[in-house]
């Protein structure tokens, strides 16, 4: 268990420290979790269990640690973390980037049916004494279209809770084939089409492609009163391009990500009545976080017992588009 | 068309506008349109097609008016514009409570993810140049507890969009059978077991029976950080036990509805970060508004040419629980 005990604290939940101790012999990561005690952690072990604040992997540790053939990271990307060379035949890897995914996709249900209904609004006039007001009106999300871009597991996660809503989902996925299309029950488009969309949300990784790709030419195409929601990389966005966007108030903007982070925007955004801004915590929950552990634990052991790969089994032919 | 030019703007698309004219004969209120016009506008008239607005139908009218046989209202409540005691042989009377119950189940999702996920309260942390605070964290949905006390056609659509989460779902309505819970996936609970729910939404009439039937001793129940939505009537719960919990901070609350209306609440109240106050919009949206008139009007239709009651339908024998 590669990791301190206040993130065990955050990652793992009792009843599958319960399951850990029953299964396993554990060795339960220190304060003070650096290079080194991994290295003792790994000795003789089988299973490495890692999160948040666990070292990088060195591929020597590998050459030392002959028994070790999985590593779990109760975490989201493993980019960091592991070396890709001994994915192939090596190593099984699992992440809880997919129960992540979950969290990420009620934020961005919850930024989307607040923005469009426009209750920061609403609640800021009422506090102020105010009524019903002519400037303004709430919009209502059923039969209204919402574009994805990008059709990673965060996506997927809230094209499942819009489920009930009766939208039209586009989404721009280079990677998209017609068969994966009709099984998320989303329109393929291309990215000017998806930019039409009432509602748009980023879900693409932060990769060479992906830097800027939202310009000014494709933010313009949003519908006034459209809501754009990011919760994947800032760098996707022209900042400002966003900027000028959030200024004119034409949209509704929900943004989770920053560059750099903390936030550092303007006086004039961090004072905008049309944005919602949230640091870094569509991924963050309380129940989310407590949850991962278990996520990749029951996935370690039906590998271990049958050979099986569950959802947070990480693809080392998908590697190079992961997140 | 037994409303203004302005409300008929409001409640009845251009697509039903042409609908209409193709299928009846049409006589549209004026911007005076009173108790005078009412009478001008029944007179020869089968359907009578109202909404807010509309003067309540005195029922000597319908003495006069020998052929009318349809009231369809493109808004709420009827009762306070037809007389109960035609319902049952005289007329037949469609609402569009129904399709307002949508805007307020949207109005309900949103009110609760935003607030289970402390949303506002990372808003206001990040314009304030903080990042991730020690002192809240968000919350997830999936698989929590949400109640609902009364099973209106707004619960039913709150229900409805609660389906993706894996929620259990508590049902309080004392004309609440087993059949009918299944149907709704709801599980059938006293109010007390109710008030325990990690979120309650309240979706009761204003009847005798509901006033301050949310105690004290109730809200006492709820567990910390327990998310209350109100978009239903103020008089059902306690306003001075409400006003203790929001100004302990236990509690996350969203009131949409007040007694009186505008608000008047405390300063503390007005000033605490713990609500999100609505100025009654939960069932008034822009594309909710604008399909009213044609949900009735498609039962009208139905109802005239093969006598069906589609979901507008309002059943003389539920009159007493009514909304």
């Amino acid at each position: 268990m590669a990791m301190t005990p206040a993130r065990a604290a955050d990652v793992c939940d009792d009843a599958t420290r319960s399951l850990l101790e029953e299964r396993f012999e554990v060795s339960w990561g220190s304060d003070s979790l650096d290079a080194a005690e991994l290295v003792r952690l790994t000795d003789g072990a089988e299973v490495l269990i890692t999160s948040w604040g666990t070292p990088p992997i060195p591929p020597e540790l590998f050459a030392g640690a002959a028994d070790l053939k999985i590593v779990a990271h109760a975490a989201g990307t493993v980019k960091r973390l592991v070396p890709v060379e001994l994915l192939a035949d090596r190593l099984t890897v699992f992440s809880a980037a997919t129960r992540i995914a979950w969290s990420v996709g009620e934020y961005c249900l919850a930024a989307c049916l607040t923005l469009h209904r426009r209750l920061p609004a609403y609640d800021a006039r009422t506090r102020a004494g105010g009524w019903k007001p002519d400037a303004f009106r709430g919009r209502e999300l059923r039969g209204r279209t919402v574009g994805l871009i990008g059709g990673s597991s965060t996506a997927r996660a809230f094209r499942t809770l819009l489920a009930p809503f009766g939208v039209r989902v586009l989404l721009y996925d280079p990677y998209l084939d017609q068969q994966r299309a009709r099984e998320l029950d989303v329109t393929p488009a291309d990215l000017p089409e998806v930019m039409t969309a009432d509602i748009v949300s980023v879900h693409v990784p932060d990769l060479p492609a992906t830097r800027g790709m939202i310009t000014a030419e494709l933010l313009a195409r949003m519908p006034d009163g459209g809501v754009l929601i990011n919760s994947a990389r800032a760098g996707a966005i022209d900042p400002e391009a966003l900027e000028r966007e959030i200024r004119s108030g034409r949209l509704q903007v929900a943004l989770d990500v920053y560059d750099p982070e903390p936030a550092r925007l303007s006086p004039e955004v961090f004072a905008a009545p049309n944005v919602l801004l949230t640091p870094h915590i569509a991924g963050d929950s309380v129940e989310g976080h407590l949850a991962l552990v278990r996520y990749v634990l029951d996935d370690v052991i039906a590998f271990l017992d049958h050979g099986s790969h569950g959802p947070s089994w990480v693809d080392p032919a998908r590697w190079s588009v992961l997140a």
